[in-house]
């Protein structure tokens, strides 16, 4: 089917599930969607997630539901990804919630805040802590509801052009970061930039921009980054994880047979795992052939940490004072959190830690 | 349904799925398969992940296709669940493959060998490292074929009467363990012994053994192994995590449609991460009642954990030796482990170090 055609048909979106029809057809209906993703195809590991959720809802139902995935500006641009499901222009979307933090901070909860949960910790809040659906409360208002999408773990803290020795190195820094995290290093003295992944590169060889962050090191080596910036910075604190959802427009959602609505919560789920086994089979051998080429791998000063630690700190608390939704969700993630870094630190962290050393010595 | 008609019912298979039916029949035919599990209903995140899978299937297949779980005693015991999958007795069981090491070592790698991947790493090396077609290959000899069905995550090394506080405190040790972890506890001094879940608390009030392992914080509380053995040891070396598995007779999968199979398939993968999910949100509040009530937490001192590494790696090289197969998988699980650490230790163990701290300065 051609791209046209294949609009033409989408946009009719359930087709022959009338109310009338008999429960064989009602049971499974051919359904048509459209799912806008945030992400270039480029970004194969993150944009592949919403490929395998599509295949396997179309496993699943015998080929009856098939959910076509639109790259980033195919049909709208990817930051506005969300505002085209809650139209309803397209049934659903793969993103990142925390895009949407111009709306309302709310949504960064979705994905990541700075110093919050590790991939597992995310997952454990989402589907056993109650987290999906204290984040689907707040999504009701912008007539979506969200299943989790895939996670890319932690991210690197990005390429810079010179060393950060100290907190005072932060100030001036022109670095390409967004958000949350962006507004902390601007009360650091950082001058935080918005600049789409493509023009990065550019701007760090003109020197227009002193450092930048993307995702790590699988994404990040197909951009050439460390030819222009070799100090590869670790780790992203404004990204212990970063979770990547899927929204459904809500009356869409609702008017799935209860059948595909199980078949899409578990697709969801299996996509959100896969993803995260793609980054953590493929960021190794990334992270090696990077070191090898020249890249520069530098820990974060402790007082970097510790100030934009504390920084973050004082931003979640006046926005909490502010923002009754923000400050519920952030209570409930910052009590989840320590709780659940009180275990983690026990075995979790005691064997990953033995076993980095006896790899380093051989 | 009681149980009987059940049974009855269910020996029959698959229900409806003559070769001659129409397209629509043979495409959702009426199924009854039935799981055994190799664990009690007590142990209700273990067990509850294969009562999430077959409810994923059931809903997912509009009630068409469905199976029954079983706890361990009620088919066949827990340690025979794997054989009554090989010889068809049951469609498919939830288990581990570890318990079966006595049948080839290899079994070992499917759910966790000392030393081993942590949870996050097993599940890369199965969805994309190859692990889980290079176990299938594996498992073809015995008629099965293996989904992930869940992981607890780093497990605790147990609970102790005495302090451990050198390599030579090991020496006559007697200490519920079992599998490869037992035969390195063997090398050291100890005494392995195998003692079911029920019969571990009066053996250790008694004294009859030293000390003894179960998983971690949530399913150990349950078991008031406090009261009797107050040192709780960590980490469990022998399990940087422990996946469960799901079994399927080779010969029953092949007759499903093929929408079925992506069913299972995809149903396993949602159980497997509800899985760890359930015992991430569970643990951080049983670690710290434990703490209230008593436990003391003890790090393994580290020349326990460097001996118990050194005699481990011996022993692979020694089965390594003799059995090609265990070799294959050893080589390629060494291989995934030690890149996968080198990544580790960069993002994930800095950030995740920066939290623990921070979280303790409160």
């Amino acid at each position: 089917m051609k791209r046209r055609q294949f609009l033409q048909a989408a946009s009719t979106g359930v087709v022959g599930a009338a109310v009338a029809s008999p429960a064989i057809a009602q049971s499974a209906p051919e359904v048509r969607w459209r799912c806008t993703s945030s992400f270039p195809k480029s970004l194969d590991t993150i944009f592949g997630a919403a490929e395998d959720f599509a295949r396997a809802v179309s496993d699943m139902t015998d080929g009856k539901f098939q959910i076509h995935v639109f790259a980033s500006n195919e049909i709208v641009p990817g930051l506005q990804a969300l505002d085209a499901v809650q139209a309803g222009t397209v049934e659903m979307c793969h993103t990142a919630s925390y895009y949407y933090v111009g709306k309302d901070p709310t949504f960064a909860f979705g994905s990541a805040i700075p110093f919050g949960l590790n991939a597992r910790m995310i997952n454990a809040w989402f589907l056993t802590g109650g987290g999906l659906d204290m984040m689907n409360e707040f999504y009701k208002k912008y007539n979506v509801t969200m299943l989790p999408g895939g996670n890319t773990g932690t991210q690197m803290g990005g390429w810079f052009r010179k060393e950060i020795n100290s907190v005072q190195d932060l100030n001036g820094l022109k670095m390409r970061i967004a958000g949350i995290a962006g507004q902390i290093l601007q009360r650091l003295g950082g001058v935080p930039q918005q600049i789409a992944g493509g023009d990065i590169y550019p701007a760090l060889e003109k020197g227009t921009i002193d450092a930048a962050e993307w995702v790590g090191p699988y994404d990040d080596e197909k951009l050439g980054f460390a030819r222009v910036a070799k100090y590869y910075y670790y780790p992203g604190w404004w990204e212990g994880c970063a979770a990547l959802n899927f929204f459904f427009n809500q009356a869409k959602f609702n008017e799935l047979p209860k059948t595909y609505q199980a078949v899409v919560r578990t697709a969801a789920l299996m996509a959100n795992q896969q993803m995260q086994a793609n980054y953590d089979a493929k960021n190794p051998g990334a992270i090696k052939r990077l070191v090898a080429g020249g890249a520069q791998l530098r820990a974060f000063p402790q007082d970097v940490m510790e100030a934009c630690y504390k920084v973050s700190n004082q931003l979640y608390d006046e926005i909490s004072a502010k923002n009754p939704e923000f400050k519920k969700v952030y209570d409930a993630v910052r009590t989840f959190r320590n709780d659940s870094y009180l275990w983690w630190q026990v075995a979790e962290y005691t064997f990953d830690n033995f076993m980095i050393r006896a790899r380093a010595r051989g």
